[in-house]
């Protein structure tokens, strides 16, 4: 599933389909290789009751994966108990959208991004961001026409990559393969502008150092800012 | 979302895509205009504990619609309780296919196949129905090789359709328009061989008569002719 | 348990005994041979959030089998997770209850019907729509004084039966041995007029054709005849 | 609902029917006046887990009061959540029971006793410990064929009263217009010996002195001693 | 852990830090030897939904054992299951401190007493009322200027404490090797003027005769003259 | 509640109290002035069943607020459903822990660290770490006789600490006020031999570059000198 020869500094190929579900242009099927996710944002005209009456408006998300995603079956999430795992994900996802969202510019609507893993090839959280923000980038357009990225309740872009060492080596964007075999694994979340909004580096069983840090975040934001060109294509 | 001008005894157009997840070659993305299930079989080498050592075999599924499927969007089913209409419809999907499949010559392995709208135009369940066979087929072809319908631990095709009385008028294969429109609607299970394997009928705040019963099924059987050669083909 | 020289086109005996807890005169103890059902139905001034202002009323329904119905006992539905067939059941009361009443006319009134099974012995659900119709008719009768079946909120009379095949023979009234045995069955819902609210049809592993079909109708008809007359007798 | 005239050191009525569900002998219909309970006890041939293999059986109740026991009707316990009231109940009865059952000699058994509350009027808990007890006894009697009361696993009988301080006077047997009007309630479960099993005086918003223990313990006893005689007629 | 040579009829020694957590001075550290709870009270300036608008305040308590407190560790109530044993507790413990608190002068205030175990032996729930009575009536000081014992929302002190029949000797204040080996055990609550509150007594597989019923209230009121003291040097 | 005066590049004053349950020697009391956190930590002579027979220990960690520990109180996480802050915090803790811990010398032991926030300042969650793992090494000090940090199943130290961007500048050891004003915030674990586990820094609705993100991590390892040595201190 993992593409062998990819070097280790390049990202998988990606492929976005925005209007992936016919009655919601706010859709993505976004995919990087083994990677599929589908990225869908739901606008609501009204905000939840802790936020009601403060002139702001909130972003949300939720992430799922499929049970078909992976093998072997995921049971779904249905027992009254998110597992830890999902909850930390999405969390994740949220609030780095709403990173980038002028909340009081979108004034009191409420919108969702759903991130529904269609099958998981490691990355699945990052391409989750990546392809969120496509989703919701077209649902505030919609929501507020005239407005663009910069110029509206949407300050910048923002995308997300991992990035880990692996035998030691540094690795930009982990597939399952390589992701199992890293001792640490590295998210980032970065703006259209280079600015990080999330780094989250964690060793698996190990531990890491200045200059193992310090490359590690420039592969990332190599990635990012190919990314990002992808986003904003996808948009135009 | 609806095909203006279809007569009331045409079904919708069917696309079937066998092998939609890569990695999952009994997944079937079933479409039928609006409305499109993802459907894909899991086996697993194991039975549940309450079957095990019986020599058989276990079929089931499970049934959820994505957030984004409709609009407004649809919460997921995460607070540990699933409604009432998703546990009638998974039961009904389990238990149409178990009806095609002889567990013993499947032997001591469990199918789960999983039907998750991505679009919801109507008729979902029979969707669910149809396209699950497929995937349940293919999967069945996969672990017991040299296997074929009616000859193996598939004993027949399975379909499911739905009919409806929309302003007096009998109609098959119902969209959410006309779904919503009908005081009578009725979903069908027909085997390959023409046979019934469930009838659901129900008057919403309405009532039928035995004249009306009989258009219904009608209908449905021909439908269902219709929709068994789709199958096969997708199989072939 | 069962009557064992019961000819194939006859039902049970039926014993209703209206006011059975002695507070509540909307209370009937329903019993067909071994089983036995409590259907109690409870008023409430007012209808649930969703139908607030629209000047409608709403009838619902709750099943449940007290833990001593069965042997072995019966384990309670407490941990937060109602099981499927409970839920199936109840939802197809609650819908046959509201096709005979004019909900406008009941006005911004719930009633619930709750059936608890004290035996169970086949025909649990038809028994408790047959006799939750009692209990709600009397319920209306004292709120709507001046009321009658057809002048009033109750626009009908309804009751229901289970028909089946068992060992190629069609039968009325299954119980439980005859349950067990049955290839196809089917629970049929029809009102006083003779109008069909429900087919329920169920081939388990089994299949059926038009001819047993209209067989199994044709029983229900006969025994939805008497249940009515009952019914009315009781209410009289 | 309650009997007006009654002396304040009388009990209510009660009416015993034993067998009441006709597919199993240890049910009881245990009638106190207004309050109503079916008893049931049924027996398995295993123990918990907890209480494997170590050559004892087990004993436990359930508590439930039926939706249609109470106006306004009471809601199920179903959303995962038992009240604290149902709890507290369910493990009384348990305890009170085992206090009479010698487990060892009882065997490698379980026996459930289930206490669900048809009409309420008052001193539920402990028309369900007296009826339970008459219920549980026959299933032993069923069990371990010979046996009788104190030779055998039942040890004593065991039957439970309440009493109460109603505007200063000593009241036995709390009906519900009683029990919301008394200053201090008392259950009390005694054994056919006369010895006391379990106490539980609580002052509602009040308190209460010695001489008013004592008082409210003299009715208690004389109360039981009555019971006792009607759960050995019973069960003779 | 316990006090090996503690005469029968002496409590345990205690000791009281009241505002142990530096910002709430209406936090009681209390120890009895081996068993220590925190107790905080906090207060909400409003009352829950079914008390609302009657001019009256409330006071509930919530109690839990921290993992630590036991060994074996003990499992944390998060299940969605808070178990039996604990909510018996917290409803002991809310109503025994509602019986010395006038609602009505506390006013539309809502104050929760929670009762965390820091470690176990035996004894926890009296503790928990005789140190929570400190924590409430601190935070109703605070709350009302000028009020005290007995003149203001609280009209009186209470306490709590244990006693049980231990081979065949009366005890007072069982720590946990008295308390499993109790054949008797009881728990008191007494208010500063020597009234009951709430008595509970229980033979766990044993029965109890009036004599000694009678020696274990003795023991219990002279403990409770002694916890009186103390809780009232504490709040001095 | 927070030292104002304190330099940006200053810890709160930090105190550990070891054995504060009395009854477990691996319990601790940590304190960083506000900020209170009892650690225990619970040893089993087993492992999780997914984890059997691979001669592999396991530990995890618990993390929770007492009610009291926050004004207004903080809700218990009783409904069932754990709260996401909560789920994402216990695996930090658990995840850090391990990271020093050895699993195969460890052998087949569980170990549960429990953190329990008395009072909360801000820096729960490393404060829960740095003293964790106190309690850990003295469980498994008392476990494996003769080990040591660096010979034995604790390979090395670990400590956590926050920093973050307060108007521009960068502080270590927020307390809650300065986390509330915080632009940036970030945890970093680290350990004894000044290698990162883990780095999570977020922007709140901000971004950070390269040279504040040098600035955040060189304080935090300066901070982490600080708390080893303190954390050998306690253990010695």
């Amino acid at each position: 599933m993992t593409s062998p020869a990819r070097p280790a500094d390049q990202l998988r190929d990606i492929q976005i389909e925005l209007g992936y579900i016919p009655s919601n242009p706010a859709s993505v099927l976004y995919r990087c290789e083994g990677t599929i996710v589908l990225c869908t944002a739901s606008l609501e005209a009204s905000v939840p009751p802790w936020l009601a009456g403060r002139g702001k408006g909130w972003v949300t998300a939720e992430y799922s994966m499929l049970p078909g995603s992976t093998q072997p079956r995921k049971q779904r999430d249905r027992g009254g108990k998110i597992d830890g795992r999902t909850t930390e994900i999405q969390r994740l996802i949220g609030r780095s959208l709403r990173a980038v969202v002028d909340l009081v510019a979108l004034g009191e609507r409420s919108i969702t991004v759903d991130c529904d893993v269609i099958q998981a090839d490691g990355g699945t959280r990052t391409a989750s961001i990546t392809g969120g923000f496509i989703a919701l980038a077209k649902a505030i357009e919609i929501a507020v026409p005239g407005s663009r990225i910069g110029d509206g309740p949407i300050r910048d872009s923002i995308a997300a990559i991992s990035t880990g060492i692996v035998n030691d080596v540094a690795h930009l964007d982990l597939d399952y393969k390589l992701d199992v075999a890293a001792d640490v694994d590295m998210n980032v979340v970065v703006t259209g502008a280079g600015k990080f909004v999330e780094i989250q580096g964690t060793g698996e069983e190990a531990t890491f150092d200045d200059d193992q840090l310090a490359e590690l975040l420039r592969l990332a934001k190599k990635g990012i800012r190919e990314l990002t060109h992808k986003q904003l294509e996808a948009l135009a």
